[in-house]
């Protein structure tokens, strides 16, 4: 992509009303734009994130056996009167009437759609377990936005349904899916904290949240230093410095932490509420159990930035960020900077690589660097006069301070090196 | 995909009160379902295709050099009175409060959003043209709905906006849109006819729909039998039978249509409402043209079935298809026939093939083939144990009566000859 074609624009300076590091990042750079409070567009660079996170979670759902389907926002009184929930979870839900004087929500969560469709399609032991998922749009009315994409009023989720004969069905796929979050969050280069957090007295159990420990985290969790013991203050029963009540050995830490994901049993709340049960192979009807299990990418997509930063902008891990390489000429106005410059971007366009080609003439040198920094492209090549004369490139990873001087035709030969080919 | 992993049920007989046949087959078929009046859910099988045209969509957008981006479905009020929509769109706005007490609306299209975006933006000459498109979920609080995806209230649409420094460079591009149209079309197996119709006064020019000429749609459209004169009822000034004013040779026919696609001269009247000027090289303060091209998804969707089925069921085209290949193992409790399948089934899959493979043992012969009939797979390859003894699979083409008799050795050999590999 030529930068002189792509639709961005980045600010020099944002309000001061934006706290929040990724929220500042994101809008600075140019990623995101602010519509509403607590609503967001995401432009070219922001989408291009949001696509790689998408594509990331949606292969994940994929390689548990999930299938893919796409569910209405729109969603009628009537299924949310079963559950009680047009109550219960009371003003969170935008409301309203169509012209014909139907009452309607906005999906703030599918349980109840999902739950009616299974109910009609599932009837025999036979026909379980069935894991279901999407990638949609929510929408809630929150009390308080925070943190641009942190806690927002319009946000796509992935979410997941699983349904199953028992629970020792459901306790071997939350399983599953707990492996396969963790392979989401490695792959966004998150360290993640599995903490248990109430179950909302759906079941017996405790749901998990998948923390990432930041100052930035609307959450306060506690969790030993030498263990995996983890728990929402919601729940906790331990207290900073105590010794942890499962290993014996380590100390109780309290940190803030935002929730990247959380995994939910749901038991049999909905199955019973929408009549979804099933015939066993003895002949006995018996309710589906089920589980949730839910990241929001918008989210998700702000703590990267929140923990992938520096003082000069974002570092994008590779498998999320918008392009692969930034491709910077230096003096592009010399014919021979620019010759190189145009070679190098064919070549790593054949190469199947994803580069951003700053090819603007007018912005200096000093401004397209520290651009450059803030907009956060893992690998960055410098094309200049003086490099040139020695057939070099330099070539920089965002997240280091080393500069490498290498052959332009060994340029390919490098990227292999650092896997970006 | 094995069959009897897939979330899906046929229904052997749907409502009388669903006329429209794409609607009636799909929600036999099992790839959709209907959660309100005008609102649907995709299930995997519908989300299969409507991805497989998103996806065709998006190749051609990219291919004219328009940009990706994801605006909010959630819009305050003081946007759409900027545009005077707030009033002069009426019913179709779907409208409600925030906690708050703020007043928001859920976009049925993103005009007012995308022009402010730009105008924040763009201020030069040197940053034109641009193009965004996105492909999001719209909501219109419609009067009627009708014919299942035809016509429904919450629907995904593909919204491209151009914006221009002159009608000169708007039309340049306006040309190039109809020919990336005519492709996803093509691709879709839909022919389509380019019809003029109201620009509702934005400029002195006609907006032009895509119409596909079927009983089942909702438009009338009048048009030349010879020449590619086309006009929509609503600016038509000719009648049915009468020599064409165009070419002056062929007669007019009246037909129905359904619009699969708009595109659309805005002129400057978003641009003026949300102050989206520009310096051009003369230094002039001038109004950015824009353009905005649309295509539902949905309704895309259902209008491949209304023009691609038999009494049998949906002949779904090879690109837009859930599955290229379905394969159907008779007797497949015979070892003979299930380990031919097997292997037939991996072949298929290391081939890259995308396969549905009923692996089901409780459905009978006759069951299996009703149904394959009615998903409409492009490519149904049998395993009997009669064709077995030679060696050979039965292949059908959905679209076609014939059945090739093939050696099994030579299965990838036949596909590709049918350009299916």
């Amino acid at each position: 992509m030529k930068q002189s074609k792509l639709f961005y624009k980045t600010q020099k300076a944002v309000s001061e009303k934006i706290e929040v590091t990724s929220h500042r990042l994101l809008i600075k750079g140019g990623f995101i734009d602010q519509l509403s409070s607590g609503v967001y567009s995401l432009l070219p660079l922001g989408f291009l994130v949001h696509k790689k996170i998408e594509n990331i979670i949606r292969e994940e759902m994929l390689r548990i056996g999930a299938q893919e389907v796409f569910l209405p926002a729109l969603q009628p009184k009537y299924i949310w009167e079963k559950t009680g929930r047009w109550k219960s979870v009371g003003q969170i839900l935008f409301k309203f009437k169509d012209r014909h004087g139907k009452e309607f929500t906005l999906g703030p969560t599918h349980e109840e759609v999902i739950t009616q469709i299974v109910q009609k399609q599932i009837h025999s032991w036979r026909d379980l377990p069935v894991y279901l998922f999407q990638i949609q749009t929510k929408f809630r009315n929150e009390l308080r936005f925070f943190g641009g994409l942190l806690r927002a009023r319009e946000f796509v989720m992935k979410d997941l349904y699983s349904f199953h004969p028992d629970e020792k069905d459901f306790e071997r796929y939350y399983k599953k899916v707990i492996n396969a979050y963790l392979r989401v969050f490695r792959r966004c280069n998150l360290k993640v904290k599995i903490v248990e957090a109430s179950a909302a007295g759906f079941t017996k159990g405790v749901s998990h949240e998948f923390q990432v420990v930041t100052p930035a985290g609307e959450d306060t969790i506690f969790y030993c230093s030498k263990c995996d013991f983890a728990q929402n203050k919601e729940i906790a029963k331990v207290k900073e410095g105590q010794i942890c009540p499962k290993c014996k050995e380590g100390r109780i830490a309290k940190e803030r932490g935002i929730e990247v994901g959380n995994i939910f049993p749901l038991g049999t709340k909905y199955s019973k509420a929408f009549d979804a049960y099933y015939i066993d192979k003895k002949g006995a009807k018996r309710p589906i159990v089920m589980g949730c299990y839910g990241i929001g990418l918008g989210r998700l997509m702000a703590t990267i930035v929140e923990v992938n930063h520096d003082e000069g902008g974002i570092i994008w891990p590779q498998e999320v960020a918008p392009y692969q390489i930034h491709l910077l000429p230096i003096e592009i106005k010399e014919r021979s900077v620019f010759k190189a410059a145009e070679k190098i971007y064919d070549n790593l366009q054949k190469a199947s690589l994803e580069v951003l080609y700053d090819d603007r003439q007018k912005e200096s040198i000093g401004e397209k660097l520290v651009e450059s920094d803030l907009l956060g492209i893992p690998l960055r090549i410098v094309v200049s006069k003086k490099t040139l004369s020695k057939k070099q490139v330099e070539i920089k990873e965002r997240s280091k301070k080393k500069i490498h001087l290498i052959k332009i035709k060994d340029v390919i030969k490098f990227l292999k090196e650092k896997h970006y080919v």
